[in-house]
């Protein structure tokens, strides 16, 4: 780790070791003033957070009652480019699969494309039948889904987002699914699931002209997922779908799937969470709260074998560079994350006793 | 060259120097016997049928007054499976060109799906668009086509072709696309326009999962053509049918093209040459006659330039394996080759003048 102008550099310094040295350093400033912790704590490092936290839930059906609590206070999180601290409840989920398709024992000639059907008009014929203007056609795919609530919209509408410096900064070249209604934009994005084509590949691929017929193609995809959606439940019904579109000759393998939690942001530590960043930062315009990230992460086990309601808060800042070789923290947001958690503890402290409650951090 | 078994072993032996040879050594045969050629013969030798002889029609439009001709044999040709010569008038041409999507500078985070459309959805949807249960719809892609004759026909149906054989040694997946009708799928193989898909890339292709929403897509396609078709025009066609279906925004680009001929098999000189080689092979069953071959190759241009009809002959086998490292061909056929172009001179001769008639071989 090095530090220049006021900034920390490190590999994952924002996401997100950054944000553990903050709890840490909070709760031995809470225990040298104080003696002893305001509540139970209990910290759980996972490493496979970048490969999809595949173990965690392997984990928590041996040893989730170590870590019953009454908040989980989550590992990430960032200032919006508003300068607004986000404090975000939950994640969407996500189904990945692969849809391949294969035609024949090996590549033909393409002068047998005037009498053979080639794998890659199956692939992507099937691939098209499965949505129709930006609206997923799977049957039972939108079944089940928690709606967002009254409250979870309107926290939605005030987050920080501008589709038009959006679409600036990648020079998009469609428009966005929603139209230019930026409050169903941003609805969307939190709480819409989605079906996005990760990658696709088959046959010759390289320049100029090959003229094979080929006998392999697949794709990849991810479906984002919102509340009351399985991620292999939906895999499968993309799989009944194919084959109903008359297309069950193609393969659909399931590769992985997180299920999606959304917070109430109305719970009452959140709540206390929310109040204490807000008297840190500066008032109630300082803080932005999102019910869930676009994003997908594991907070759905969280939630499901602990209990407990969780929000995510963090020290990062628009230009960490989460991933990236300069990833950077600010010294300000480091010493102000300290002072939310220790400022929370004492607030916990004030008006609970110990065995009240326990923390998840 | 090796020699082995009563099989001569070479790079191109098969494809094509060995015929080059067999009219040579015919020509010097003929020579040593009449001191004379019985009509003018022509060699146009070209080095780049395999990357589509592309300069052929800048030469031609320069030198076609040097080849003006009554007969263009061709340098290619194997006996079939049953043990027939093949002798085979034209080619199917050929449309290449590539479809391609931009939906952004660059790819990005997947979770963006919900509010943005990429460019694989653009790119498989338009493509999927432009054909319907193996029928290609693109506006006027079928005008123009000429039909092939009844006898034309009765020749495709008299082809030796198993798709019985063929679906058995490529264990392909789909049924034909003119379903068990033999004849019918001799009729396309030969006389059927065609639209493959070469490959298709976008995206991430590797293992597992990445969650990238792709900025770019692209596909590869040639279109098999036949005669009344336009490379050039075919491939317009397709950018003026997808943007008529709503995908003005894909691009189209045009690689190349190579358009049809079809021989007529009935032309007086081509006669004369599949009776020679009927006498020389052993009676009427010993010769296969097409009036097309499924591949694509330059005839057009020969016949456009030099205005001659053509006919392919040669000494290849079902196992001549051309291209590969191990091409053959046997010593027998090498032999009978050159008996049939000498007797061809000696047949020509017999009822012609040496100003009467000009050949390219």
């Amino acid at each position: 780790m090095t530090k220049q102008d006021g900034k920390f550099f490190g590999r994952g310094i924002a996401d997100c070791k950054g944000d553990l040295f903050v709890r840490l350093t909070a709760l031995k400033n809470y225990l040298d003033e104080y003696g002893q912790p305001p509540v139970h704590i209990k910290f759980l490092v996972e490493g496979a957070e970048e490969i999809a936290s595949q173990g965690l839930d392997d984990y928590f059906k041996q040893h989730s009652e170590l870590f019953q609590s009454d908040l989980i206070i989550w590992e990430s999180g960032t200032k919006n480019e508003r300068g607004q601290l986000r404090i975000t409840g939950g994640n969407k989920g996500i189904s990945c699969f692969e849809i391949s398709a294969d035609s024949a024992s090996r590549n033909l000639h393409s002068s047998n494309s005037a009498i053979i059907d080639g794998a890659l008009w199956h692939l992507i014929d099937g691939i098209s039948s499965l949505h129709q203007h930006g609206k997923i056609s799977v049957a039972g795919f939108y079944d089940n889904i928690t709606a967002p609530t009254l409250r979870a919209k309107n926290l939605a509408h005030k987050m920080y987002f501008s589709s038009a410096k959006l679409s600036k900064l990648y020079q998009l070249q469609y428009p966005f699914l929603q139209g230019d209604n930026e409050e169903k934009i941003k609805e969307a994005y939190l709480f819409a699931p989605s079906f996005n084509i990760e990658g696709i590949s088959g046959g010759y691929e390289g320049a100029s002209v090959k003229t094979v017929l080929p006998a392999h193609g697949g794709a990849k995809f991810d479906m984002r997922l919102v509340p009351g959606q399985d991620p292999a439940d939906v895999a499968d019904k993309v799989a009944t779908q194919l084959y109903n579109n008359g297309f069950g000759d193609l393969k659909v393998d399931y590769t992985m799937g997180v299920t999606a939690y959304r917070s109430d942001m109305d719970a009452p530590l959140i709540k206390e969470l929310i109040a204490t960043a807000q008297t840190v930062y500066g008032g109630t315009d300082s803080v932005e709260v999102l019910p869930t990230s676009a994003g997908t992460g594991p907070s759905y086990n969280f939630n499901h074998y602990l209990h407990a309601p969780i929000a995510a808060i963090g020290i990062g800042n628009p230009n960490s560079g989460a991933h990236a070789p300069n990833e950077n923290v600010t010294e300000a947001d480091y010493l102000s994350g300290i002072e939310v958690i220790t400022q929370f503890f004492a607030n916990l402290s004030a008006h609970t006793r110990a065995d009240d409650h326990s923390i998840t951090a």
